[in-house]
């Protein structure tokens, strides 16, 4: 945690920092003292550096003294077959992390249908404030749920892609590699385990998407994730 | 597993793979029949696309059809601030995966020392072998450990770092990028939770480190990894 996000507006100048799972933290990871400084974050606004007024067990009261700039997005929408419930909690808080704009997760073959009834998509809003909290970004970024492909793909996907805003989909058998993608605008999609198949893959590029190859090497959804993102941002 | 890895290179041209885990990995997801094609390689050794000719709990059978490219390492050596044991695992597998020379596990001021003590350090040579079974790869990279930070940057890294293979140190509070590091020989970087003191990111400059930023963004480590290699790689 680098940043304590409150989720929601405080209303005095003294701030109350009550939630279990972040006091917890604070009081486990930085030994918190009266006048010590702690970055603190108003979900979807401004972060601030505060001073500790106040330490107990039930609450820590800061006030803020200096207004921090708020780390900028990529401009990225990230689309992901979805993953095994296990995977999704470190997938979307290193989506956050790393700071996607919109986090888009899909059907596709080899997503195991039982994966849409996890419980752990109930809790995609507290991975979202870890991801937030781990980068020291109070900004959420827009997430999208699709069960079925080729209405996402046909419908959804060709309406998003445009020549400003182009889409590339992660590929083990394309020669085309990555490169020339800097700084630009994009959907990003990343297969699941196993990949798309080549009916998706088809689909994909008729409705305007480019493959490209990551090597290869073989790498896991989450592994993938943030090293698409490394090479896309260098 | 999207390779069998054999641990000895087999004696006849059937070769056999009995691993209970390789086993279970096979059953639960595979389904193989005879007939089936199968990537395996042998530990240090070449990899083959394989036909499998018999398959019962106990054993699958199968004989090389032809020899595979092994992917290329990429030419780093990564040297990484010991995690948590619970990180561990994923990164090493992570770091082989995406086919990283060398490992170096460091010490560092803020790495607990209770971490040395983990009996997950004994089993670094089977997350190596998960690493090249996801990436498909067969060469295992040197793994090595140094329990004490100063020495090692003294006496090690400033040794490593040269003009041909410079040093590099991930830190969130400098200006300079790391663009331009395409595809060289480079020694590279990454602290604990919570980064290298001042005194290392000195002592790590002094002898021979640059440090470069990673952006406004805090990752955790096992995410940096990956980002930092796909930047690099780009």
């Amino acid at each position: 945690m680098n940043l304590v996000l409150l989720a929601q507006p405080p209303e005095s100048d003294v701030w109350a920092i009550r939630e279990p799972r972040q006091l917890q933290h604070l009081q486990q990871h930085l030994d918190l003292k009266v006048g010590d400084q702690l970055k603190v974050g108003i979900r979807e606004g401004k972060r601030y550096l505060t001073e500790v007024l106040a330490v107990s067990a039930e609450q820590v009261l800061v006030k803020p003294v200096q207004e921090l700039a708020i780390p900028e997005k990529l401009p990225v929408t990230l689309i992901v077959a979805l993953p095994r419930p296990k995977v999704l909690r470190r997938l979307v808080m290193d989506s956050v992390t790393l700071g996607v704009e919109k986090l888009v997760l899909i059907h596709s073959y080899r997503v195991d249908k039982s994966y849409w009834q996890t419980p752990f998509l109930q809790q995609l809003d507290d991975y979202v404030t870890l991801g937030l909290e781990q980068a020291g970004d109070t900004i959420v970024p827009k997430i999208e749920l699709y069960r079925r492909f080729k209405p996402f793909v046909e419908d959804v996907l060709s309406e998003w892609t445009t020549a400003e805003c182009p889409s590339f989909v992660a590929h083990p058998y394309v020669e085309q590699g990555i490169s020339g993608l800097q700084a630009t605008h994009c959907q990003l999609l990343i297969g699941p385990e196993g990949g798309f198949i080549p009916y998706e893959i088809d689909l994909l590029e008729k409705n305007g998407c480019q493959s490209f190859s990551l090597g290869n090497r073989i790498l896991r959804t989450e592994t993938a994730v943030s090293y698409i993102l490394g090479r896309l941002t260098a």
